[in-house]
């Protein structure tokens, strides 16, 4: 197994059908990917809700260019769950409604809001794809990889946010108070998922190979998170 | 002029470079890639709104894929704007107001109306391209031809409609008055158009050789759209 799947070469646990033996870690995929696919489909209606709220056609126009790469990249999600025999709405449906609930509770109230708010949950994903990368076979990983590519919201979003404190510095003080409340909203969903889904937290805190779940490692990797969003928020001029 | 452009030759008015040297082509086209722009990002936004609607996770995504197509001709659309030296703001803005009034007035009250809405929407414009298509120089209809391509929503709004209707027919009526609805409220606002944009209305009745509004054509166009509908609306189960 272990020639055929390249195990350990590069700090390769080895590919798709050699780590897929193992039901905990197969089960762990599909939840990671079911929990990207549905964070995909759900980007893509937030970022088109937030095109409603753009000043002008321009700025539309580019929020939903956002969404629909967003919406690429579920397809790729979706279609790798079939392809390894997994339902995908089936997959989908435990991260529902915690990212519902999130996204209920963090409703911008307007466009300036929903652009911090498309800055923020990108960097937390891609943070979060690039702390779980390293635990997966390389087909998983490249896969991550490839979704985790930047659709252009840090960089349209950080010119658009500057642009405002600039106009108005009294912007910056309510944004980084939104930026704030993002984070922790999405860090108390995410104990939700964690609290829930055995297998899916084995794979975050240890890969296949490590065995109970670890709350003390779960937590550092959720300290990583936050410190990388808060060094964010201040180099956005927003001090979180 | 005519060689270069090969005028008449397949019933071609020649090229771009050649029709645009008139400057009331040259401005019916704007408008024309304009609404059309602007009509594809209006319909992207229709889509990801009525994906909210949707009774579960695949249609769900089946609407956002239609988004995504959406968006991707409006792409299409904005960079040739461009391309010609125009600013696809500008070309758009005369159709927001025209639109946005036809949506306000047609907001989808559930899932089957917003599905019904799509096929019209689609139709209706697959209709109009294809009359305006044969004025057109060859580079705007190939472009124009390409995005009336079929984004998938004709097929997919039939098969749900009649699944509907079969299983509760009384369904049909209140969908039949809904199409009615739309079509009536598409004519009007196109009524609009056509009486603001002369260029446009010009090209729409008789291509750039045809000088002076001559209602009696328009009137004609619209009259084989609206026939195109009934047909349609009878073919799904609902006499219109």
């Amino acid at each position: 197994m272990e020639t055929q799947g390249g195990a350990g070469q590069d700090g390769s646990i080895g590919d798709w059908a050699t780590c897929a033996a193992d039901p905990g870690y197969r089960a762990a995929v599909l939840d990671l990917l079911g929990a990207l696919a549905y964070g995909e489909l759900s980007a893509f209606e937030r970022l088109a809700d937030d095109a409603k709220l753009a000043p002008g056609l321009a700025d539309k126009a580019a929020l939903a260019r956002m969404a629909s790469a967003e919406f690429q990249h579920y397809q790729l999600l979706h279609d790798r769950l079939a392809e390894i025999g997994a339902d995908p709405t089936e997959a989908m449906t435990p991260f529902v409604e915690p990212l519902e609930s999130f996204h209920r509770v963090t409703r911008p109230s307007d466009w300036l809001e929903g652009l911090v708010k498309a800055y923020v949950g990108d960097s937390i994903a891609t943070d979060f794809y690039r702390e779980v990368a390293v635990r997966l076979d390389d087909d998983t990983r490249e896969l991550v990889l490839r979704v985790m590519d930047d659709t252009g919201h840090a960089q349209f979003a950080v010119d658009k946010v500057r642009q405002a404190i600039e106009q108005d510095p009294r912007v910056g003080g309510r944004l980084a108070l939104w930026g704030r409340r993002l984070m922790g909203e999405a860090l108390s969903q995410a104990q939700h998922v964690v609290a829930e889904r055995d297998a899916l937290s084995n794979l975050l805190v240890g890969g296949a190979e490590v065995r109970g779940f670890d709350l003390v490692e779960v937590g550092k990797m959720f300290n990583r998170i936050t410190e990388a969003h808060t060094k964010r928020m201040s180099a956005l001029g927003l001090s979180s």
